[in-house]
């Protein structure tokens, strides 16, 4: 494939653009992709195992000359690390980032950059419930959805550029605007974890249930949520926290459903619930027609073998 | 494998009874399994697919001659189940049942069985969203947990014999007092299964937020609640209907935390949220190290192939 930029720069070293990374080498997207982390033991692990093409110690080092900044930190450092990477930038870069929230995203960044550089929002809805610089893989965006947020005056060019580098990775590429993101993500992500986080707490919280009976029989539902609450702290905090009114929403709406459905088991309403239980099957089959999950039974995937291990 | 029983008899042809038929042919458990369903067109799919050495026209009929009886209905048919059958049990035979609720079982079958005949209830810690006599499979018990809830008087040579039985199935086996079992599954499984349920209504539900946006987008966390929330509704009605208080205690703690981390949210703690998601990493580790979930990342299982497709 011919490269779709010369050279790219990947900024915060974790799940996503290591998975970038190594995906735009599957593809040959990027004649050079330079890497910069914060954190020095960061930098060595990735030296280490061949993240990047050159890791730098600073983020003003790795994106000069770079044609493409992608901004992969947590969404509440944003805009410390676009103010530090500002007066570096190339002349008709485009900057892009991959936070799970846009419009305090844009807030924070859109102000630090200079006169005559793109910036195009973007977030991959991919992840899996590891972090750092050697959870990432080639195939984690495969036939994943990939939302672009242009923001006002963002070049028509530039955005076209950058799905064609997201469909080079692997993903489908969808335009959308910052609230209407920053609300589909508070119901289909934001929410959902939220919910998971409350569960397993709760769960280590009873005195009478022990620790080790809520692992030992956790493949009765229980596990699934574990998993979606062993994500990255820091991510989450700062998705909540930037978030704010979409998940609090969403959440509002979850409370008056949950206090619904506890009614009818108190009063014994079978046929609400066995109503709400049907309904609930048809968009799981919307789901896995859509292709964004298999109709496999899934038994907690013992035997599975997954792209990478940690 | 030396049988452990000379003829064992399914009632109900689901997701469980049909896996235990596949697991118990696996390892020659028993000389004859005989099986029935209360619909014809299941009974009709058994005899299609070989599901059950003799599939029978009736429950009585069935478990005329059988050493096991497993009643394998959901939860709210498991008395009249009972009743139908009591009267063709034989002397010394063995009934136990699958289901996901200990007490309200015990409550409704004990009454009918006739003088002679042991009850060892049990419950089988796996599932898949999958339903009905062609989703079984003869690796879903291996190395998950069954729990042996005897009843008062339950024969010890009876109890040994069907952990037998399930230890050859390839599960786990505890024994456990029956109110400690609801306790436990409501906060592994009802609770969870009910949150999962709510959380994919309210998606449902929402104007702004399209169904097809929901679905394109799940990938990002909700499609874990979906996966759960597809399972058979009339099993989880029986469920919430028979542990009614105890899943609705562990719901109360489950909002009581939500209300705080949403309070954490809108005051803006960050450092809650870090500390609550921190804590909560640990338990899913624990879960890996215990054997009930692999550590390689889940990022849709796109690729992986199951024991059994739907």
């Amino acid at each position: 494939m011919t490269p779709v930029y010369d050279r790219v720069a990947l900024i915060g070293l974790g799940l996503i653009a290591s998975s970038m990374f190594w995906a735009i080498k599957r593809a040959g997207l990027a004649a050079e992709v330079t890497g910069y982390a914060r954190s020095a033991e960061t930098r060595e692990t990735a030296r280490r195992i061949g993240l990047c093409d050159r890791v730098c110690d600073s983020a003003a080092d790795a994106v000069a000359g770079a044609d493409l900044v992608v901004l992969a930190v947590p969404v509440g450092a944003m805009g410390a690390v676009a103010a530090d990477i500002a007066p570096a930038l190339k002349l008709g870069a485009t900057v892009t980032d991959v936070g799970s929230v846009k419009r305090h995203v844009i807030d924070a960044v859109a102000p630090h950059l200079p006169e005559g550089v793109h910036f195009v929002p973007g977030h991959p809805l991919a992840g899996t419930e590891h972090s750092g610089p050697e959870s990432g893989f080639a195939e984690l965006f495969d036939n994943r959805w990939c939302l672009l947020v242009p923001v006002e005056g963002s070049d028509d060019a530039a955005v076209d550029r950058l799905r064609a580098l997201w469909e080079g990775i692997g993903s489908n590429v969808d335009v959308m605007d910052a609230d209407h993101h920053d609300l589909v993500l508070a119901v289909t992500s934001h929410a959902p974890h939220l919910i998971a986080y409350t569960m397993v707490g709760v769960a280590d919280d009873l005195r009478r249930v022990t620790d080790s009976e809520v692992i030992k029989y956790s493949a009765a539902g229980f596990r699934d949520f574990t998993r979606i609450a062993a994500s990255d702290p820091t991510m989450w905090r700062d998705v909540f926290l930037t978030n704010k009114d979409a998940t609090l929403e969403i959440l509002g709406r979850f409370t008056e459903e949950l206090f619904a459905l506890q009614r009818a088991i108190r009063t014994g309403d079978g046929d609400m619930l066995f109503d709400y239980f049907t309904h609930t099957r048809a968009i799981r089959r919307g789901i896995v027609e859509a292709g964004q999950d298999t109709a496999a039974p899934d038994f907690g995937r013992v035997g599975t073998s997954g792209g990478a291990a940690e």
